[in-house]
């Protein structure tokens, strides 16, 4: 199939490239003039505006946006006017599903059917088969489908049912991970502290082999420490991307006690301060009452 | 090599045919007399008590004790006298690791081995390759090796160092196997609150295939639903048998913030309650100062 | 002063004989006629309509509005129209601090002065001496303050800056609450479980004397606990009305670690399950890995 | 009456002061003789030794021990031998209850009465009233009950029933304690990481006076803002001295879920490192499956 490709980041490089690998035909679009030449390179035609690429396709066209979540919407102002019915835009980011449902009420009044494809698997994914979880309209569905059939895994698709529950699915998604990530390293971090002297790439190896606990990630786990023994080149500061912080979010909406999650985002919080309120306030309380001596700055 | 396999229970059987397929001799011996002449069937040598079972052994002898961890004191303590100096005793069960270190030194002053063999990847594991964190002297490691190689999944065997290391590993990994199961659960009751309406199985299959989260637990996950595909036939109660308990501790006396490990845990006792004490103060405090309703019971 | 009391429910009927203590004159209103009336028998003046309420007092007008938060916009929809330039409506209810601050900008096109007034104490403390938290403007503030140091307690008002600020101390200061509360109960839930038999009301009374947790909370649990000694006629089930929501969702938005206030308020949602579908899936995942039971419905 | 006291450290010299001004015989000892001196200055006589102390005394003697904990067994070895049927200790140091049950079996046997006294309120309430929570014989306590009357606040003493009792009550009002304390420090740090300009001396004046959260804590937390506005000269380094440790270990062997207490002890833990291996871990795996930038040391 023919697919309007918008933003050549890191993800779309790769996954314009696995598309190519599966015979479908790319139009490519970026700001960064750089990066659609990359994209040629590998058999792409550029365009140079989202006029051209919507003009290079045929109807039904079918547009693929992989831009950063802050960029999605001004993508889909400008090309909604020059989109005609039928049409089917696939937003395959991290957006809040809350976003994608409000898009896809925007462009059903032009005729237009809009897909939040929650995309999974990093860049190796992108790359060579990816876990994709897509919602919106049957119909446009049963047109794309093949797209991600191609694009992921064997089995790694699905689509997950009406506009939003796409983005909803890889917003969760993202919460187990972080719950995942954080209980991996609350592990090795007792290791770290016990008595004994582990070999911790080992240790991530031998628990990826036969058990209960192996996971990509510590498939992931492995590799890292096969780099950097004891990780003594970084520090644990944990960034985030919003996804977490949705689904804590959305967990509070629901009433639903997600203690797991919401300490793995927590944690992530407390790992960007070198110090805290809290802890200042605490101190001072046992000092007031227990005359308990403070750590002067 | 031939092995003395004390302890025949889910484990044990199963690991006792797994032995045999790897051309191993097994004298087995359980208080059960109907799971002594189970495993005669897959061509174990069968013998009526520990003092046969030690009889029949050559020096240096290799005894594998596979029972639950209430019991292992007992048994250690009738071979003990039996045993003679280069004997080696593996203890494959979930001990805590201060008792194997314990159980090490008191075997030590006999002249004999004690090796804490932490065993990971359920009954499956124990039969068609399962996963082995091993402490103890690397002089007896050298001997042993063989067996758990043969018996483990490739790469799953890891001699972790000194008395203690292989039983304060598969703690560990249990810590981690709490936290992993808690966060799914978690995202599998916000997909459960939420205005979506989505196949379990499906879900558990996309994200198990590509997926940043894939692991062997979400592949049991998917496995789980497809026998009952909203879990309607089972209760959330959430039993626990040690390891996480020991994890949290061993956290505590370490000093080490935990809260991932540490709440998972902790849910898993809220889940044997129907009610609590603390909802009790807290609910009646709020009707004390803000006249709140309380529910009756 | 003359002040228009919108809002006659458990909080306006105190605060009005709060005022009327205070020799400040009343002008009452509420859609229900039964409570104008047994405000009238306090010494009001009653009034049947917001409209008349308005044009009974003189200009710059006091408002103050007590009513539930869902409310609150209605009325200050129906009042504004009627008010004048220099006019003061007073939100003494629980709003969201996005929410005043929003109420603060419409009213201020319209030249009136909108200040947000958490208020904490209960019933007793509107009746008796409130506690106060207020934001607004400065000029404002110098006219209304005579009001708020008459109906609190001594030093229990606080002018804390401009708009918003007094809704965010409030909901803040709940979020501390709903700590402190959490806290006392898992206190009284390790006592319940333990090997002793205490008195929970002269425990409650001993803390309350001379202890560092001495607290109002910890005098009206010694009150709960006089009333029925082991809290055996409720349930534990944990209501909330949104501050600590409020708290945790700002906490986030603010990258703050604030585990103890968010566990607090996850514990409650909870406690309004009877099973969880996170349990569910745990007792699944272990049956499916171990064979370990999982208990039937 | 006539009271041996064994340990002049901050606590000591307190309670010797009060005891004396409530008409009791004071006869002191400490290993620092410069603390007896000042002992002898209130009015109370001073002893070289514990024999001496022992000797001094009438039967059945009372002897009040307010040592470290990690003291109290060598003091209690050292004077058991001298001691005579009927003799009662005092053990008023936060011990842990189940050595307290231990040291009240071992000195049964000598026919001595152990009592447990947990006490709370700090120095000043050793000073000028304390507040004790008391284990052991009913026997002992008729004898001993005016002492505890005299240096308590006006109900602030009470006998909670068998030996470890005292301490027990004792060690869950510290976990009490610890959650409180978190709940107003991350209060705190919301409102320091707000939009709004607090004068946070005020604001713990203001919720002193009439709020829900009123307390000594926060008497105490408007002392200390009183004497530095913002806490800058100190650092946020949370210490703790096993009590709060002791009442989650006690809540996990009583499966009990005590999210609030355990999340504000491990923010404790947590605050005592600048850096984790968590956070190295999590950074690490970001960077493996995202390409997520770590931050280098």
């Amino acid at each position: 199939m023919k697919i309007g490709l918008i933003g050549l980041g890191k993800m779309g490089l790769n996954l314009g490239q696995n598309l190519i690998d599966h015979k479908h035909e790319v139009v490519a679009f970026d700001l960064n003039t750089n990066a659609v030449e990359e994209m040629k390179q590998f058999g792409a035609q550029g365009v140079s505006s989202l006029k051209e690429l919507v003009q290079t396709l045929e109807t039904p066209r079918i547009l693929w946006i992989m831009v950063p979540h802050g960029v999605v919407d001004s993508v889909i102002n400008e090309v909604k006017p020059l989109l005609t019915n039928g049409d089917i835009v696939i937003e395959a980011g991290n957006s809040h599903y809350k976003e994608s449902l409000r898009r896809y009420n925007d462009l059903k009044t032009a005729g237009v059917h809009f897909m939040d494809a929650g995309t999974s698997g990093g860049m190796e994914g992108a790359r060579h088969g990816a876990c994709y979880m897509v919602g919106g309209d049957a119909e446009a569905w049963s047109i794309v489908e093949p797209i991600f059939r191609d694009t992921a895994v064997e089995n790694g698709y699905l689509y997950a049912g009406g506009a939003g529950s796409g983005h909803f699915l890889k917003m969760v998604h993202n919460g187990i991970e972080y719950g995942m990530m954080a209980a991996i390293g609350e592990g090795f971090e007792v290791l770290e502290k016990s008595e004994f002297d582990y070999d911790y790439e080992k240790v991530a190896k031998v628990w990826n082999n036969g058990s209960v606990i192996r996971s990509w990630l510590m498939d992931l786990t492995e590799r890292a420490f096969s780099k950097d023994a004891k990780l003594d080149e970084i520090k644990g500061i944990m960034h985030s991307s919003g996804e977490g912080k949705w689904t804590v979010e959305t967990a509070l909406d629901l009433q639903t006690a997600t203690p797991v999650i919401a300490l793995s985002l927590l944690m992530r919080y407390r790992s960007l301060e070198n110090d805290t309120f809290t802890g200042k306030v605490v101190a001072a309380l046992r000092n007031e009452f227990g005359g308990h001596a403070v750590e002067k700055k």
